[in-house]
């Protein structure tokens, strides 16, 4: 059994593989493919029907909020939402915790003024900063509520009147959030919604149609809302595998079951890298990520040789990102603990011989 | 059999769908999904550059263009296009030969003035319109070479020496082109590329950087030219299978044996919709599609009748576009003479029994 610790795309549940296979050769007996199916047939308007069905229930979003899936990632939300929501000459607010956010803030810069609130970037990124000012001004303020990359995760809102976005990309799914905190949620779906090829977005209504720009219909949420995320031909497979694992949630007791999990997940392997003399976190204790957890040695020569045996042990995907360096274990949603358990035996193994 | 005549998403190769289940469960012999490997491995890097490699062997592309794989279908391209290309105040001409087409002038009307150069809406597209002129002082001239609800097509590039941008959504790789005449060719994947998700871009080198606009990166072609179709999280699935579906098509013998192919299906069942007293094709002779073959009925009352009996014979997707009405037999790569035969059986069994 080869354990996912990959950062995305990531580990799905086996089940879902399993009845997202089977769709490939013969969709819900239909005699045809899933790939071949029309869009506008009534079976695939009924997936759609359903992905979004339990996207309100597992997430309890309110009724004067929209659910669309899109296409372009996280990446193509960073241009769509100040292309959508900022008025000419308008202001908007961003929070810089990580590449991805700051990433988010650049792409802003071509709609409007961009007031970065605070960054913790020179520190890379090991904390997340407290204690700022949101100007009352901004249209809107942006943040990233999970920095894949650094192993920080935000999870509370911080507090403003001011309408507020999240990019929950890498968290969406894995904790109870309150959607009516928020003005706009947005996640590129390869963490714990599905596939790669989708993007959920969650939107309240009456956020919409106030910039008076002229935006183009595919990049106009409007446009999304009113086609039921039909404008065009959608990414029909991803969208077909996320309502698999959506499903899949749903039976394992929704979020709070899962959410139950990933503390303990969580709690299992940063109690290890404390523990063991070898490894130390690289993210401040209080802002620790349930999701990506990043690890680095107290002697980077040992780094090589331990990725040698977590490789023996069929453990995937746990090289750090170039920028932190060391370790990063993403444990989201679908890894069990189980995977946990094995790379927590790999570095007592690794302790053990090298004392 | 299920005999699959859907206008898109569409049939592709059983052989296809056997090796895109395979891989759902085990790829390539890693262990894991393609579900779920990173889009950064070295296993999804190869898959990019095959699925490329495969594009520029089978239509031939020049070196000094880019081949990309993007998202969000034809309808984003009709606003990247002008995006990129349009300089502000600058002029596109734009050929009106259906909806696409149409749409297409609309979403660059964000960008800059558009010439219409020529309409056949007022015969609802029955035909394409020729002896136009195309102003010389344009930026670029778009049409649609394949007009999937009409049923008509473009063989030959309409001349000119402004630069040239064509929508091939439903009629590339399946018959030999010269991409040297072009400076842009776009397709959604999901007709003979492969399904829902991806979108080919090929593009002239040269065309680009020129417009003296600031573009979201994301929406920006050189910079996907720079990060090899992967600034972003990729459709992972969606390019694999067109890459299997590229290697189906190269083991057939190429675009040029397909293209014989295709002659022979398409003229197959012209022949009969000519021939059979209940049938009349809707599109001008001369601009007949070798893709989308549209007809209806002398008799419009029969038509739900022979829908029925359509599908008694598991003829899929032939009911005719709500703006054309009756039949549309798209019979794209994968459809084989084999599904024509059982089309116009049924047709012939339908003028015996009502004689």
């Amino acid at each position: 059994m080869k354990h996912n610790f990959g950062a995305g795309p990531c580990i799905l549940p086996q089940e879902v593989f399993q009845e997202a296979a089977k769709a490939v050769l013969d969709f819900n007996n239909t005699g045809l493919s899933i790939l071949e199916i029309s869009h506008r047939s009534k079976e695939f308007e009924e997936v759609v029907a359903e992905t979004e069905s339990l996207v309100r229930e597992l997430l309890n979003v309110p009724e004067n909020y929209s659910v669309l899936f899109l296409q372009g990632g996280a990446s193509q939300q960073f241009a769509m939402i100040p292309m959508n929501l900022l008025p000419e000459g308008g202001k908007a607010a961003y929070l810089d915790t990580g590449v991805w956010a700051s990433k988010a803030a650049k792409e802003a810069k071509n709609f409007g003024q961009i007031d970065i609130v605070a960054s913790s970037k020179e520190s890379n990124y090991t904390y997340v900063p407290k204690g700022f000012d949101i100007p009352l001004d901004a249209t809107y303020f942006h943040y990233t509520s999970n920095n894949t990359i650094y192993g920080t995760e935000i999870f509370e809102k911080p507090q403003t009147t001011v309408p507020t976005i999240v990019d929950m990309s890498s968290d969406i799914l894995s904790r109870e959030i309150n959607v009516a905190e928020f003005d706009l949620i947005y996640a590129g779906a390869q963490k714990n919604m599905g596939p790669a090829g989708v993007t959920l977005v969650i939107v309240k209504n009456d956020l919409l149609g106030k910039s008076g720009r002229s935006i183009p219909t595919i990049f106009n949420y409007q446009e999304h809302i009113k086609a039921g995320s039909m404008y065009n031909t959608p990414p029909v497979y991803s969208i077909f595998v996320s309502m698999l694992n959506l499903r899949w949630l749903k039976a394992k007791g929704g979020i709070k079951a899962i959410e139950q999990e990933n503390i303990i997940k969580a709690r299992t392997l940063y109690d290890e890298i404390e523990r063991n003399t070898f490894f130390k976190g690289t993210a401040a204790v209080e802002d620790r990520s349930r999701m990506n957890i990043t690890f680095v040695m107290d002697t980077p020569e040992l780094e090589a040789e331990f990725l040698t045996l977590a490789k023996e042990r069929n453990l995937i995907g746990i090289k750090g990102h170039r920028s932190v360096g060391g370790f990063r274990a993403s444990v989201y949603n679908a890894l069990g603990i189980t995977s946990i358990n094995a790379l927590v035996d790999a570095m007592r193994e690794f302790e053990e011989s090298h004392k």
